[in-house]
């Protein structure tokens, strides 16, 4: 049996789709453990035995704790592979990989430095400008998504979802958090759109609670 | 033919010393070319052909190039298995691509803010409290690393050379590099001394032309 512990609307939102369509594909189930990362539950001794970091996700197997979303989804890949949540080929693959980790190295801690700017800098002013940076460097990595959703049919890989397309979602859902509003995007909001409706992809937002556009207005 | 652009001390050398030990193992050989990254080669048009985002390494593989250091080494491992740079266990080689994704994408980045402070704050000030940052989470990145060293037999996932093993050594050259004096860390250094003994490891540094002690009393 297969465990998730995640945190509502955070990264592990990826292996949590991910896990849906296994389950869609091939009737492998799973149990999902959200974990409440504003009251800090990721710091309790509990957790902290399954991930010594403080940090979702987690999926243990058989009692095994497995840390990192690259990991957790290269390893439900390869142990699901009728899923098809990475291709096949080999090379496709690989660069399938090239993408997924760019997410994970470069958009993801970018939009780190705008939400926990003080993990990066003690002062408040200082605080500010790394949020500055962020945030135009945020940007420019969104509109690259974007270029990549223009060519998207109906997938960023073609015509089977991957973890890639989860975690493009996640990204334009932080967008909104960070204050950039997303109809600035237009062509990629009406691709996170599209994948909403995905069966996988729609059960994974309704467990998680979390709503698609998180911008408000100011 | 497989081709890989590497920047001298850079996290190219950790698919360089893979393809090292892939010829030591295999026979099959590649070809290194070096991009000398203080003169901007990488931003050359020719260089950003391969990888817009002007970053080494590039691996190229029959005309094709695939960016990012985690794709690379898993392709090169899923087309060489026989070299055994990742665990051929599937749980293991889960856990291998768990601790190669936190130094890609916690570590690494974390060195970069103490090198380039300047991508991620504009004025001098800010900089200083970013590098101060970085530097405190470098120290106890290095410190887990360690750990980790002390139960190294010989290697960080036991008697197999990994990926993890070289992305280790470039970390506690990019230390010297940092102001962090590695007789600080004798368990890491003693590791990485011993992995620079190896004959693929030894290979790609010799080729690098780069000395494995950094770091100069100030």
């Amino acid at each position: 049996m297969m465990k998730l512990y995640y945190g509502p609307g955070a990264c592990s939102f990826v292996p949590h789709a991910g896990l849906e369509a296994i389950r869609a594909a091939t009737g492998a189930s799973f149990e999902a453990q959200p974990v409440k990362l504003h009251k800090g539950e990721q710091h309790s001794p509990e957790y902290l035995a399954l991930n010594p970091l403080g940090l979702v996700p987690v999926l243990v197997v058989d009692g095994k704790p497995l840390n990192q979303i690259i990991a957790i989804c290269d390893y439900l890949d390869r142990s699901h592979p009728q899923a098809g949540l990475l291709p096949a080929d080999s090379w496709r693959r690989a660069e399938a990989l090239s993408l997924f980790a760019w997410m994970n190295n470069t958009v993801h801690p970018t939009f780190t430095h705008i939400f926990r700017a003080a993990k990066f800098a003690e002062g408040e002013a200082a605080q500010a400008e790394v949020k500055r940076s962020a945030l135009a460097m945020f940007r420019g990595q969104l509109e690259r998504i974007q270029t990549m959703a223009a060519k998207a049919s109906p997938f960023l890989l073609g015509d089977r979802l991957c973890f890639v397309d989860a975690y493009a979602l996640v990204f334009l859902r932080w967008a909104g958090l960070a204050g950039i509003d997303p109809a600035g995007l237009p062509v990629y909001q009406d691709y996170v759109q599209r994948l909403a409706a995905v069966p996988s992809i729609a059960a994974a937002i309704a467990r998680e609670g979390i709503d698609l556009n998180t911008y408000k207005k100011k």
